[in-house]
Formats: C-alpha cells, sequence, structure tokens
C-alpha cells in the first residue's frame, strides 16, 4: 500500500469534523476559513515512543494522547481547537495498528470538533508530531505573562496519576484507573474557555508543577508559594501513596497531567468555579518575592528540588 | 543545554520575520492574527535522513530544503507562505549542527518572510517535520482539480536535476551543479502567486512528473499526453546526459525538482511568461482521454513506466 492510499483509508474520515475546512486532504494544501476578528493560536508537540509513552502502549491511546497534548496547549491559550496536521513516522504500514490509532486520535478529535487537514506518513521509528492550530477573539488569548502578586495558583483536577502510572509500570505493576491518566490525558479546553476572561495567567502542566509554574513566575516577574498538603490528589493515588510525602514526588514533578495551573484573583474564584466543570483547586499564591517556595498547611517550608522533565539534560 | 535553551539560542532569530504574530515562541502557544478575507493555506512534510536527503548532507541544506518542500506545495495553492512551525528530531544536540541548520533555515525563510512560530525539539534519529501556513484571498487559491480539455501542461524552471545528482551520488560523483539542486530547491513562491488567476491547476514536482500529474488528472477528471522531447533540461543535467532517454527517467520520475506543474489555457501562456521570473516551459496537453501518454516531438507514443517515489510500497 501506498504512502496515499494508506492516508485515505485510516485518516479520511477526520477531515470533515470541523467547520470553516474548505479543503482537506488531498491538495497540495488544506484551505481553510479562518473566523473574522480572530487570533489563530498555533502549537506544535512530537510524542517519541519509550519518551513520551511507554512501549507497549496501545495504538489508540497513542492516538488520544498525541492529539491531547497538543490541544492541552491550545486550552492553556484560552483557544478554541479547530484544525490539526499530523505526522506520522512508522517502522511498518501495520493496517491494524493504523486503524487502532487513527481511532482514538479521531475519538478526541470529534469530541473537540478538530479536524485533521494535513499530514504526512513516513517509515522510521514510531514518532507523531501534530501541529494543532485553534482560534481566539483578538486580545482574549490566556497568556503566561498576566499573573499578578496575590493571585490564587489554581489547577484543574488532580495531579500526579500519570506520573504515578509510569513509576509503578518500571516497578512491573500496572494501575488501570492510573494508567487511564497516563495514556488518555483530558485537555482541559473548555476550562481554558471558560476562564479565559477571568484569569490573568494560564500554562498546562505537561513537565509538573514545579517545571511547568516557573515559566509563568519568569514570564510574568513574580514569584509564588506553594502549599504542598492542598496540592490535589485522586482516590487512586491516595490508595496507592497514603502519605503525603510519597505522592509529592509525583504531584510536582512527574509531568504528564494535562491539568491547566491557572492564576486567578481571590474574589474570582467563585465566579470561575460556577462556570466550570472540572474541579478547581487552589495551591497557592502569586508573591511579590521572586522564586518558587514549598510551605506544608502550618507554613512551614518544604525543600523539594525535583526539576520537571527535560529533554537534552 | 535543556529544550528550551536550544530552542531559544539558534530559532529565536527566526520568529520575528513575518508580519502578523503577536506571541512567538515561549507561550504555551503562538498567537497570529490572519489577514481578513484570506484563507488559510495548510501543508505539512516531513524529511528523514537517508530518504528525503542522503546521509552527509550539510545541516545547512537540511534547513533548506526543510522549509522549502513545504513552502513549494503553498506556491502550488497560490498562497503567500507566512509562519511555520518546526518538530526537530536529533540523534543529540550539537551546537555546531543547529547553528548551520538554523542558518540554511533562516536563509530561506528571510527570503520569503515566513515567520518560525513553534516547535519542538526530541531526540531521536534526524527527522524534521514542518508544518506551514500561508494566506491566499478566499476562493483563489490554485487547486488540482481544475484543468481543462487543451490546457497547456506547463513546468517552470527545468526538471531532472535533483534525481541525476543523486543518481551520480550513488556512483560515487559529486555534481556541484546539480546537487545545488537537489540540497537547495526554489520553492516558485513568486510563481505560484503570479499564477493563480491564471492557471486552472497547478501542483508541486516532488515525485516527479509522472508521479505528480495524475494527481492533477484524477482530480480534474481529465487526461494528457506529454511530450519528452519538450521536458526542459539544464545545461548541466544536458551535458551529463546527452541522449534524450538517458535524461527522461530523472526528468519523468525523479522527483525532488519543485518546480510547479500548471495548467494553462493557451491564450494565457504569453500573459503568464510575461508575469514571472522563472522560464515557463509547455510539455504537453491536457486531453479528454483518460491517463497519461507521452509522446516525442513526432508524435510517436513512447513507453515510459516508472512510477513518481512512494513510500510503504
Amino acid at each position: 500500500m501506498d504512502e496515499f492510499a494508506l492516508i485515505r483509508r485510516y485518516f479520511a474520515g477526520l477531515t470533515a469534523a470541523s467547520s470553516g475546512v474548505v479543503v482537506g486532504i488531498g491538495d497540495d494544501a488544506a484551505l481553510l476559513t479562518p473566523t473574522p476578528d480572530q487570533q489563530l493560536a498555533v502549537t506544535c508537540d512530537t510524542l517519541i515512543e519509550g519518551r513520551h509513552f511507554p512501549v507497549g502502549t496501545s495504538a489508540y491511546d497513542i492516538g488520544w494522547k498525541a492529539l491531547a497534548v497538543n490541544l492541552s496547549d491550545l486550552a492553556a491559550m484560552g483557544a478554541q481547537p479547530r484544525w490539526f496536521t499530523l505526522a506520522l513516522s512508522l517502522p511498518q504500514a501495520d493496517p491494524g495498528w493504523l486503524a487502532e490509532f487513527s481511532a482514538g486520535l479521531r475519538a478526541l478529535a470529534d469530541r473537540h470538533s478538530v479536524a485533521l487537514v494535513g499530514g504526512d506518513t513516513t517509515r522510521g521509528s514510531l514518532s507523531i508530531t501534530i501541529t494543532a492550530l485553534g482560534e481566539s477573539p483578538a486580545g482574549m488569548a490566556l497568556r503566561r505573562s498576566g499573573a499578578q502578586v496575590g493571585d490564587c495558583v489554581c489547577v484543574t483536577g488532580t495531579l500526579g496519576d500519570a506520573a504515578a502510572a509510569l513509576a509503578l509500570l518500571d516497578q512491573g505493576t500496572r494501575d488501570a484507573e492510573l494508567l487511564m491518566r497516563l495514556n488518555r490525558p483530558e485537555p482541559r479546553v473548555g476550562a481554558g474557555l471558560a476562564l479565559r476572561t477571568l484569569a490573568h495567567a494560564a500554562i498546562d502542566l505537561s513537565d509538573g508543577l514545579s517545571g511547568d509554574l516557573p515559566h509563568i513566575l519568569e514570564a510574568s516577574g513574580v514569584g509564588a508559594e506553594i502549599d504542598v498538603d492542598a496540592l490535589p490528589a485522586s482516590v487512586a493515588l491516595r490508595r496507592r501513596y497514603p502519605l503525603r510525602d510519597a505522592r509529592m514526588r509525583y504531584q510536582l514533578a512527574g509531568g504528564d497531567d494535562y491539568e491547566l495551573c491557572l492564576c486567578i484573583p481571590p474574589d474570582r474564584l467563585d465566579h470561575a468555579r460556577a462556570r466550570l466543570d472540572v474541579p478547581l483547586h487552589v495551591v497557592g499564591r502569586i508573591t511579590a518575592v521572586r522564586g518558587l517556595r514549598y510551605v506544608d498547611a502550618s507554613g512551614a517550608t518544604i525543600v523539594f528540588n525535583h526539576p520537571g522533565f527535560r529533554h537534552f539534560e
């Protein structure tokens, strides 16, 4: 089967999920109609086997996650996802794998009405690069740079499940609940859209709070104090790790949460929560003192030195 | 050096080359301002070492070519290139390689005023995926589907140099002139823009005329007759291969030309040529009889059966 037939067979159905597609796959380029008076948000993320997902991850989950991590970036900008391109490198053209992969991709694409509008398929080690395009009204996008002293540092959902799943997997234990969070992250698109007029700043948590929050602090010229006792943990995580100190590593530095971290003025919290269908937890405060510090519920300083995951270190 | 520092150091300068960039690299996503009343053209191409460029190709040329093949797709739509994302997979973070690669990328990006607006860097075998965004006035883009019976089949520039360079390289011969065409293709952006109101259909020649023209024929529901004696050849190619039959393989099926193939009504040819700063050659005619046939200058049928390059065959 040649490249063109491959793309047509497995991915053709992914093209029609969004409005604004004048020409989808099948010409030299796709043609899209941007919404008037909106800005275009563009992000690009690569997933590599053994680095961004464990060897042995199902093709369905890989398809889901490759799109999810990109939609999560759009969510952090408060942008409405619209379209994406897919560059897929595969060791071989396995029809079963491609069917599963495209099904996972499609499940998430359909949920957010994003259309596949271009791509390339090459033979090589397994790697998936997606560029996602979203839209937000001009001047309304969420940025990293707007955090203000006194803002609450908030996170959606819970933290640490994905990293704990991965650590357990390395020890030979498969925890189905935790693995679901590693393999099928839910990009918080609705939360990003709902909070773009209420939050001062936002970032998505791909490298863990300790790795990602500093980007907001640096861009905004502020610091933060995080209460490690306030970090939200799932029932599944608490069951595995009843002690806070055992959970903390996964919650602060684990990565792969794909929750949003948002800086919101305290007097807007109730309004923010009322707009969300996902829990919003206050985990700390923005401070004038630079740097990121950790305290516990009693106010005592906690030493935590574990950077977020980075490539090429 | 971590991923973020890498990107900043070598690619930061590539972000400012275009208007319409509200936020470049350094937030969760870039923010762009599309031009009112324009459609967005989107294309995505991956280059892999040893497959899309020879092992040993200079980093400068790889950077150039990775962007060139994408701009060539936008050119074939008659779109004005604006922005691009870059996903770079590298075996190691070699500062010298990165400096050269980004210089090649930048040289072409600056020429066409396109800005780098996002990307990802991962460790792995050498692979470059670019998604390029362009704009064209609504309803004005060049398509594959508009060819009409009687149209001249035209190509810009000359054909076959890149494929001949590669074949010679395989035999241990480096032909500097031919290699320049393989390593530094010139995307015909100006030609695509100039001809979007004159041509009925267009495609860029990445897989060779015999591989790419059928896409136009299929999309338009027509056939074509190509005069193999009319295929334009460079001086360098004629010097290496004085006989037509020796050149023909490279010119029809070689690939990597990145010239445009356009279907233009005969009475618009003079007008078309007057708008171009690149030669435009008529190589055949669109016919009502389906399929692609080859003849020589005397009208005798030529048998040529060598499909364009495809992956996963």
